[in-house]
C-alpha cells in the first residue's frame, strides 16, 4: 500500500486511541514512518506517555511530532456532546488541524461515533454528499471486498444506498486499484422482488443508475465468496455483518490455534492468514470534507501501521476532492 | 432427541423437497423411523419415485404411507400462489391433512416460502399470536442458540419481537430442555440506546416484560459465543446471519477437509463437528396451529432423519397447544 507519491503528506494520529493506547499505537506509526518516503506523522495525545513509547524505539531523525493534548474521550462518551465539550481531545484536535490543512488525515482506533460525529461537526459533508459512510475492506475467501456503510447511519434511505454504490465504485477503483469493481446490493435473496421495502427500492434505484457498475443483490451466504467487490447495506446491517465476520474470524484463530494447524498446508492456513484484520488498513469514512481513517478498538500496531499508510495513501490521492468530482458531475 | 412418548404420532414428509428430492429424502425418514418406536411416518409425493428408494432401503414392516401427489411447488413459485394454484402439491396435502389431524407434523425440505405461506393459509394462526416466526436452532461455539425470526417476516414491529421473545422462551424450555433461558435481543452495541428505533423500542418493551428472562442485547460478534440462549431479531436480519453463519460453516468444512485438519485434536475439529449443521434438526414455524417444520434445502438424508425426529418430539410435546396456553394466560 505504500506509495512514492505520498511525499509531503502529515498523517494526523490519535495516539491515545484503542483498547491499549500509546504503547500499541506509537510503535505502529513509527514502523509505517520507518518506511513510507515523505510522509511525516503528528502523534496527538498525552506528550509524556508517547514520549516513554518512542524513547524505546530507535526512532531518532524520524520525521515524527507531538501535539499535547490534555484531555481524551471515553468509548461510552456520547458521541456529539463529546466533540463539543472535549476540545482539547486528539481527536477534536486532530480534526481541527486537518481542516486548516495542517494534516492531511487522521487516525483513530479510538470511539468511532467520536470519529463519525468529530468528521461531521468539524469537517463537514462534501456538497454533493447527504449521508457519509463508513467503508471498510474485508477479508472474502476469495480476496476481498469494500462494505458500505459499516456503521455510520443505522437507519438508511434508498437514495442514501445509491450514494454508497457511488462512492464505493470510486473509492475501489482508487484503493483497490480494480478498474471495474463489481458492485452487489447485501439481500437475504437474489431476485429483485426480495428483502425490505428499502432492499426492493435500491434494488431499483441501482440497477437504473448507469454509473454504477451493479450486479444485483449478494446474498449474505455467498458474501465471503467475493461475488462483489464492493457491497451496499445501511448501516445497521453493515455493521451486524462486520461484526458477525469479525467474531467468526477470531474465533478461528483462537480455534486454529489450540487445533496447531498453522503447521498444515491447504485451504484453511491461507483462509487464517486472510482473516487476520490486522492486515488491513481501517475504515475511511467516505463523503466529508477529510480523510478521517477508522482503526479497529482492538487495533494491533500492524494494524495500526496498515491503518497510517492507508492514510497517507488516501491523502496524495485526494479522496475527498475525487469523489465530490465524480458526484457533482452526475448533478 | 427421540423420545418414547412420541407413541402414536405420525410425521407428514415432502418426499420431493429438497435439492435431491426423494434419493435423499426418504433414506433419512426411513432413517429416523427405524429407531422412533411407535412413531409412523407418511411421505408426500410421486409413489414410483419414492417407491424406487425404499426398495432399496430393506424397509420391510416399517411403519410407511405414501400419499401419492400428482403435482409439486418448484423453489421459484410466489409462495400464496403457489399454496392456491398446486392444490395436489405434497406442501398442501399434508398442511390439509395435519389440519384435519390425520398427521402431526410436516416436514419439507422445500419452499421455505411455501411452507409458511401454506401454514398461514391452511393451518392458521394462534389466536394470540399476529406474526408466526421461524426458529432455528444455531450451532455455537460453545453449544448451540434459537434464533428467531429466521426469515417469516422481513418488517416487524417490537410487540412481534416481544411475542417471538415469549415463543423462544416456551419452545426452548421444551426443546432445548433449559428450564431457564437466557433470551437476548441481536443488535450492533450491548446498551439499552444502540441500533434502529426497532431495536430501542423491543430493547424497552423486553425489559418491562416479567415473563421473558431478558439479558440484554447480544452484539453479532459474540452472537455464537453462547451469551443467549433464545437470539430475537425481525426476519430480515435474521435470516441474513444465519445464512452468513451457514456459509462460513460451510466454507469452514471444505477449507478444513483440503487441509486434513480431521485426524489434528484440539478446538478446531470440535467446531467443525459442532458447525455441521446436517446434526440439527429443522426449524420450525413457531404461532401457527400446527407443526411444520423447515428443513434447509441442502439437506442430506442425515438432516432429514433428525428433522423427522424433531418433528416427532415437538408434535408429541403438542407445541402449538402449550404456546398457546402460555400466551393466553398473558393477556
Amino acid at each position: 500500500m505504500t506509495d512514492n507519491s505520498a511525499t509531503g503528506i502529515t498523517v494526523a494520529i490519535d495516539a491515545m486511541g484503542g483498547d491499549f493506547g500509546p504503547s500499541v499505537v506509537v510503535p505502529g506509526v513509527v514502523e509505517a514512518i520507518r518506511d513510507l518516503d515523505g510522509v511525516r506523522a503528528t502523534l496527538y495525545g498525552d506528550t509524556a506517555a508517547i514520549s516513554v513509547v518512542i524513547d524505546d524505539l530507535d526512532a531518532d531523525g524520524l520525521p515524527l511530532d507531538i501535539v499535547e493534548c490534555s484531555e481524551d474521550i471515553e468509548m461510552g462518551e456520547a458521541p456529539a456532546a463529546a466533540i463539543r465539550n472535549r476540545p482539547d481531545s486528539p481527536i477534536v484536535r486532530a480534526m481541527r488541524d486537518h481542516k486548516d490543512g495542517t494534516v492531511d488525515a487522521v487516525v483513530s482506533a479510538g470511539s468511532t461515533g467520536a470519529m463519525v460525529a468529530g468528521s461531521l461537526m468539524l469537517l463537514g459533508r462534501l456538497p454533493s454528499v447527504d449521508r457519509p459512510a463508513i467503508a471498510t475492506v474485508i477479508p472474502s475467501f476469495t480476496g476481498r471486498f469494500l462494505l458500505l456503510d459499516a456503521g455510520a447511519n443505522v437507519q438508511c434511505t434508498p437514495d442514501h444506498l445509491l450514494c454508497f454504490a457511488r462512492m464505493g465504485t470510486h473509492y475501489s477503483r482508487a484503493l483497490l486499484e480494480l478498474d471495474e469493481p463489481k458492485v452487489g446490493l447485501l439481500n437475504i435473496g437474489e431476485e429483485a422482488s426480495k428483502g425490505t421495502e428499502l432492499c426492493i427500492e435500491s434494488h431499483r434505484l441501482l440497477s437504473a443508475a448507469a454509473d454504477v457498475p451493479f450486479r444485483g443483490n449478494v446474498e449474505s451466504r455467498n458474501l465471503l465468496l467475493g461475488e462483489a467487490d464492493v457491497v451496499v447495506t445501511d448501516g445497521f446491517t453493515g455493521n451486524m455483518v462486520l461484526k458477525l465476520i469479525e467474531g467468526f474470524g477470531s474465533f478461528l484463530q483462537k480455534a486454529a490455534a489450540g487445533a496447531g494447524t498453522g503447521s498444515s498446508g491447504g485451504g484453511l492456513r491461507d483462509l487464517l492468514v486472510r482473516m487476520d484484520y490486522a492486515a488491513y488498513g481501517g475504515a475511511m469514512l467516505l463523503g466529508v470534507r477529510g480523510t478521517p481513517i477508522i482503526a479497529h478498538g482492538a487495533s494491533s500496531s500492524r494494524a495500526i501501521a496498515n491503518a497510517t499508510r492507508t492514510a497517507a495513501k488516501l491523502a496524495a490521492l485526494r479522496m475527498p476532492a475525487r469523489l465530490e468530482d465524480a458526484l457533482a458531475s452526475l448533478a
